[in-house]
């Protein structure tokens, strides 16, 4: 059911696709070079909250706490997590290289004034198509298809400002129904006017670049974006079919591609996206919106970190460092470890339960939160770096991973409700009520718990799942 | 529905006559020398899990952790506080003197080689009746009465050994059912044989003193006793009617009078016996019984000290100092301070939490359970004690009293599980499920915070039990 939309409140993150309470036991020991959790099932790009994939970095733009849209690290690092672990789960793609200008060649038709040719790229090493249009055309250089289902395009290219590629995508039920989709050399993230949509995807810089488009996912974002508020119109993909491929402005392109997933693009394009982002001194990624976690806390002003930001950042950094092996992704991690060692409200992550017990906050928040979700998946995130790096790195993750797990165990039963869980702990911190974990939390809590129990012998973890699992069925807590 | 008898499984403590949840709003601020919380509610004695009310002592005595019966100082207090605070709502008793020796005599039936008289006695400085009968006598000195529904006698007496006071009760609706309750001058706490029941007095040591006893409770216990085990046979007071007053042996007995009750008579007998049993080194009134609270806890062997029974003692002793204005209960309600300065791993009640709160333990054990209403009846034990003693004797009551109220506003919520309560944090010290409190102790915290809620300031205590009254009535807490 990829491509399904569920319509959110505006606080919630995580999409069950087949149920909200979905359990999945861990087929064996959790690797941090593998799947992340159940992420596998996650399609971070559909949330209603996500704007889009912005053109300009090929990472979801958040619009949960901000309309305009925003980059948020965590949801950034649940998109490239989710494509990597898509990678390693779902079949090989069907991929069909549409141009390659060498051995895949399209008839491409070319109206007067205008030119392709392919030659031998000397930055490239390896044949590429080169095209130019004069601004007064009004049709650009057109192939025309009539390609369906597999609606995610690759393509490398190194094109000139005012350029533009545009994909045009036909109703295949009603015939004179017609979007286009246009890639432009703005910074404009996302434009819509009536079947017209714009994403921009920067200046060129004449330099190569590689381009991974979801058209589907872009297609769909744009129509909602021009609809009114709350007017959602759901595409089906399989009424859809890809027409047109128009090249307006000049460059040259290559390795044009139409499949049905490039998880292992979108993965770096989220592991790019950390590398560029990070604040080298403190090692965070910043959240640049206003969040109040609940009244009685101080609301955190822009530029707050988020332990499970860094975490999630630090679990793709781990994989692309081990996929790649490229140090840059290595170093991005280790900075990442920054913030677990300076308290929350000083700017890092770390709290303390009752002064006695560290907690990677989720959110920095005044009082502290002790939010449990996000603490785990911030250890998880420690583990993968522990995993996958080697000498002092690995110890200095290690270390912090082995103080959050002392942590966890002493605290774990205390988000027991005896029929459920909470949240967090704010009903601690504020002396409140308890913030019960609505049911598709309570199954991350317990997807988690299943994790760990695999990378620690402690019996809690499965001991504590079986419970919780217990209580999603019906089960409550003895009472005296 | 006095002397409802209700079936309690093994570990219940507290009865609720007319519901087993109800809430009592407090009619103002909670005063030390007045009604102990809800208590005028309770019925001790009538508890299935009390044996009996020895004769030695004029206290309850218990069979819940161990059959043979045993002095559980917890539920001493428990019956002088309910007897102190019926003492203040109940309408004054129906009081009738059936001998004073002076004023009100009867007519004894004196047999052959017995005889009464009436002398002023130096002693008591009062008029008294002597009486004597030999040994070998078969009838006893005997007064007939027909006295219906006023069953509580009370006597001072001073009678020699081998002797006995004997009551025979006759069942209204059967003419030829008697049961006859003998006082007896030796220390077998309760025997039983068809239908003659014994309670052993004491040896009298010739001294003066004064026996009170509910007789339609001794009675019911003592059928109780003789039936075999689960088979309870529950007598009604109506039916039943006093018929006989018998004495053997010699001695001399005054002020003989029957009333629907003698709250002040009984509240005194359990503050006699906090002094009388009280460890004069460690402050503590030993709990004689190996109690196993949990598994995966240590057992605690005979001897150990609780805090809530400690902190009723001292709302006991505390009381009768106020009334009485007899320092002994002032000393040793002040000596009943020493275990809240002691480890509950040491011999003393008091736990920490995370090494940062204090928490009066109803049972020391290991790890700690911090069972909440023990905890707070501890504390409205101290805060009884600041209340009624000056100087330093109130400000060590006082120290205590506010350490506790830190812990307890710090951690109180961490007991709400969003629809109910936890009993203790078991789930934490065990790392295992919540041991949930049913709801007549859900109702017990609400009633001790309402109590809370008129001696401090704090929001907390009314928003609470608001919180948790609604989930007397099915409110839950919402989830995110």
């Amino acid at each position: 059911v990829y491509g399904k939309l569920v319509t959110y409140d505006g606080l919630e993150r995580f999409e069950w696709l087949h149920s909200y309470s979905k359990i999945i036991n861990p087929k064996g020991k959790y690797d941090s070079r593998g799947v992340f959790m159940t992420f596998e099932n996650y399609n971070v790009e559909v949330r209603d909250r996500v704007k889009c994939v912005t053109g300009l970095d090929g990472v979801p733009m958040s619009t949960q706490w901000e309309s305009q849209g925003y980059y948020y690290p965590t949801q950034i690092a649940q998109f490239g997590l989710s494509h990597y672990s898509k990678n390693l789960t779902e079949p090989e793609p069907h991929r069909r290289i549409i141009e390659d200008g060498e051995k895949v060649k399209q008839d491409w038709i070319i109206p007067q004034g205008s030119f392709i040719s392919r030659n031998y790229d000397l930055e490239t090493n390896t044949h590429v198509l080169k095209y130019a249009s004069p601004e007064t055309s009004t049709s650009g250089i057109l192939l025309n298809l009539d390609h369906v289902l597999s609606f995610v395009l690759k393509i490398d290219l190194n094109i000139n400002n005012n350029g533009s590629i545009t994909i045009a995508m036909q109703n295949r039920e009603k015939k004179d129904s017609y979007y286009y989709i246009h890639y432009t050399t703005t910074n404009n993230v996302l434009q819509s006017m009536n079947n017209h949509i714009y994403y921009g995807i920067g200046s060129t810089n004449n330099q190569w670049r590689r381009l991974t488009r979801d058209l589907f996912v872009d297609l769909q974002k744009g129509i909602n974006f021009s609809n009114e508020k709350g007017k959602i119109k759901k595409l089906s993909r399989s009424k859809l079919k890809l027409v047109k491929i128009i090249l307006n402005g000049s460059g040259r392109i290559d390795n044009l591609t139409l499949s049905t997933s490039e998880h292992i693009e979108q993965f770096y394009d989220s592991a790019r996206w950390f590398v560029a982002n990070q604040n080298l001194t403190s090692g965070g990624w910043p959240n640049p919106v206003r969040r109040k976690v609940s009244s009685g806390m101080a609301a955190l002003e822009p530029g707050w970190y988020s332990a499970m930001g860094q975490g999630h950042a630090i679990s793709v950094l781990a994989r692309a460092y081990y996929h790649s092996g490229d140090e840059k992704y290595l170093g991005a991690a280790v900075r990442g470890l920054k913030p677990f060692r300076v308290s929350s409200h000083k700017g890092g992550v770390v709290a303390n339960f009752m002064d006695k017990f560290v907690w990677y906050e989720e959110y920095p928040t005044t009082p502290s939160s002790f939010i449990l979700n996000g603490f785990i998946y911030s250890l998880i995130g420690l583990y993968d770096l522990k995993s996958i790096a080697t000498g002092k790195d690995a110890e200095e993750a290690e270390e912090l991973f082995d103080q959050g797990m002392l942590s966890l165990k002493n605290m774990l039963t205390l988000f027991d409700t005896g029929y459920g869980t909470t949240y967090d702990l704010r009903h601690f911190s504020l002396r409140t009520a308890p913030n019960i974990a609505r049911w598709d939390y309570h199954s991350t809590h317990i997807n988690q718990l299943l994790l760990l129990s695999t990378i620690d012998n402690d019996q809690l973890f499965s001991t504590t799942a079986e419970r919780w699992i217990g209580y999603m069925n019906g089960k409550k807590a003895a009472h005296n």
